[in-house]
């Protein structure tokens, strides 16, 4: 994993070596610029994939050799030497519990330790956390949307950047409140539910009921169909469900599957759910319903009107809401590409910045006031307001004494620079947590489950104007007086 | 790789199995339905790594495990013991040669085997192939639009789907003609070139002259700058390059840059770029040729006006535009974000479906026309005019005669159902090839750079009108006479 980093990395860090700048103490942070989706919060996620990577950080000797093929001739051997003894054994790494909602411009992961190793750092943990991160704040947006009682299932393999991509897309989902996953190779590594309905490909291979074993008579609506079904019923007596549109629903499917989960019911089982994949979802689910509540009225089978109908095709924020908007019968929406591939939102934009080398704060001062950087090593609280509802998000420099619950600060909220602003938090959190020390992870990490549960608390907590899904209100990002004192002075030096 | 499937097709494989049909002779062919990007062709990619997974397709122990612990109680022993025995050597794939270019609705890979097997393939396939074809697709369309000269790199790795999906963006963007990528791991494993420019950090971890190794006197501009310069200079004297842009580039980057530079042209070095992440690019990237040049003929200096100039910062189709219509003078292009993630065109949505069973054609006739398949397995022409370029994809039954070169055609379009077309074309080319037979790969695959080249043939020979960016001219794709026969034999028979 340890050349899992930009070119330009590993050049910067011969240029640290040969400096002799290698092992000056540094700090770097992990933040986005802008909230996701126009400003909203994000679940910060991918902090224990992260860990794993730093403890297994290490440049085999066919990664120095490959190395060597690929920086400047002139690269001295002995940088090599030297990038063979690396690990991570100095660097300490603090963070915010895994599934916490994090803001714009607020560090969600601090790392220090000597400047080289920081540095080098860099890309791993942008690409374990950016997306981790996306994935776990659209899941959890579809979750807002879908309410609390709607099924959810990720069904992105196909469509995700290859395996992995799509492993992390279902473990991060389920991390953002999804319930379930169709890929098994993720139920297999991570545990995660995984949940199945009827492929079409099973349905279009049968063509006509000879091929049912044993053989059932004819009847009307598609027969290959029909084949499929009981040959399916026959197969799951516990677990028949329907596919009702490979053919045409209204027609094939539904009879189709009202006259197998009939004859199933006679022998003592239940059909457990119906699945549709194209056309107009909400509509035909309202349709769908009416029969079923029909059927089960019509012949005395009152569990007929509850079996849950499950949804796929291209589901999006906007499905959800046409979904609630037409009172629609869904149980269970399937949502693949918007969700693994984020279309509202490619990228959520995380980067790393130094903060601070040798003592010293950094700053980057670039044309883009919004690529500024907040310089200086520091701790982040969160402050709650009376009702509970995070209302502030405060950095100060790490030597600064704690903020206290009850009593007055004087902050400048980011943005509004010159201003300062009095707050009374009625509740001080103090965000991060150190995670890594000594090459070892050194705070148990929690299972799945609950960051699951965790990522579900910290969304509750916010405020409705700050938890809503379409322009939310601006969440305050603010640092202490000195903080901003020291930012003002680095800006006036080097201008 | 076994269990890289989505659930459905578990249940449905033992669903084939129970009903005796796991050995039945199936066909299935991959395609998209809709061309990406508002109907354009896409490069097929992915299909080397598909093979490698066909080789190796075996259930483990622990596959079987964890499949007896999902799939329902009621699963008969005996089909995890025969899951324990499956493998693909009764698979055979064709498929056209990888960075060809495809069409909408014409198969790009087909699969025949034991149906079981066939169904089990779907999402293995599709996940190897879906994302690969996107980025290299979209790979391609930045090159068409930057031009033969202009470096592209990738620079996707922190904003991929996890480490996997970056290499992923890395190997298939070089295929769609990039020319370097700037992670390191890709190089090592694929051979593709690495480059790498300055990283910000490099430069803010520098605050003043004090710290560069030998001591150098102080001037204007950023010192902190200076000295990062400074160092990288001493450190890299053959490939010297300067990041412009963390403080200012006119009152600080350019000026520094120019000096390190001209201090190393005393040397006997040639300075080789420089780099802008933020702010206007084109016209700062004309700004500093103006600057570079004037430099250049007050020190009597020429190379200095052609050193190259490199621009990143969230790089899209539309800022490529842009440069071209401002007259930049910009020569090497990072894209991350834009390229790996895609936003224009999140998935290419590929399906994969079942053409055959035992013999019978199979045919999906849904709400959705467009979902429609069509059936049967098929050799699939691609036909050429007299300047050499392709003008129809051509879909006929495997058992119907070639087409001749010269010979009239009399086809029926997709889309224009009831009317046919005669055409003639002047070449008539088999588009695809036997890759897969008994277990093995059995046709030579290219190099990555073989395939690389081949992308860019592909795509030359398309007409002018076929290969625009925006609003390219529908590619006919059309059925022979006798499988558009057998289309209304079947939708007749299925309505």
């Amino acid at each position: 994993m340890a050349p899992l980093a930009d070119l330009y990395q590993l050049t910067a860090a011969y240029g640290q070596w040969r400096a002799g700048r290698a092992a000056l103490p540094a700090a770097a942070e992990l933040f986005f610029r802008r909230g996701p989706f126009g400003g909203a919060p994000a679940l910060a996620a991918g902090l224990a994939q992260g860990l794993r990577c730093l403890r297994a950080f290490r440049f085999s000797a066919a990664d120095v050799a490959y190395l060597r093929s690929v920086l400047p001739s002139t690269t001295e051997d002995a940088f090599f030497d030297y990038l063979a003894t690396l690990d991570a054994s100095e660097v300490t790494v603090s963070a915010v519990p895994e599934g916490s909602v994090v803001f714009a411009r607020v560090p969600f992961l601090q790392v220090k330790g000597p400047l080289l190793v920081v540095q080098l750092l860099e890309t791993t943990l942008l690409c374990l956390v950016n997306y981790a991160s996306l994935v776990a704040t659209n899941a959890a947006r579809f979750r807002l949307l879908a309410g609390p009682d709607v099924k959810l299932m990720e069904i992105g393999l196909r469509r995700a950047q290859g395996p992995d991509g799509a492993l992390s897309a279902s473990k991060y989902s389920y991390i953002g409140g999804f319930d379930y996953t169709s890929n098994i190779l993720a139920g297999k590594l991570y545990g995660i539910p995984v949940r199945g309905t009827v492929a079409h490909s099973f349905i279009m291979s049968f063509s006509s009921l000879e091929e049912v074993q044993p053989r059932t008579p004819p009847q009307k609506a598609n027969r290959g169909e029909l084949a499929a079904f009981v040959s399916y019923a026959i197969t799951f007596p516990r677990d028949f469900q329907g596919l009702l549109d490979t053919y045409c629903v209204r027609r094939s499917g539904l009879p189709n599957f009202c006259a197998v989960a009939l004859a199933l019911q006679q022998l003592g089982y239940r059909a457990i759910g119906v699945r549709l994949d194209s056309g107009d979802l909400a509509q035909q689910s309202k349709e769908i319903r009416q029969v079923l509540r029909a059927c089960g009225a019509h012949f005395q089978v009152p569990w007929f009107e509850t079996i849950p109908i499950a949804v796929s095709n291209d589901i999006s924020e906007q499905s959800l809401e046409e979904f609630q908007r037409e009172g629609s019968e869904i149980d269970m929406i399937g949502v693949g590409t918007n969700l693994v591939t984020c279309p509202l939102q490619p990228s959520l934009g995380c980067v790393y910045k130094l903060v601070e080398v040798n003592g010293s704060p950094c700053l980057k001062l670039t044309e883009d006031e919004e690529k500024m950087t907040i310089p200086g090593t520091k701790t982040i609280y969160r402050l709650y307001d009376a009702a509970g509802h995070p209302f502030m998000d405060l950095m100060a420099l790490e030597e600064e004494p704690s903020p206290s619950a009850g009593q007055e600060l004087v902050v400048h909220v980011l943005g509004q620079f010159g201003e300062t602003s009095k707050v009374v938090p009625t509740t001080v959190e103090t965000l991060h947590r150190t995670y890594f020390r000594d090459g070892q992870v050194c705070e148990p990490l929690p299972s799945l489950p609950e960051v699951r549960s965790h990522a579900q608390v910290s969304l509750s907590l916010l405020s409705p104007a700050h938890r809503q899904l379409h322009q939310p209100q601006p969440y305050p990002v603010a640092v202490t007086e000195k903080l901003h004192h020291l930012l003002t002075k680095l800006r006036q030096a080097r201008q």
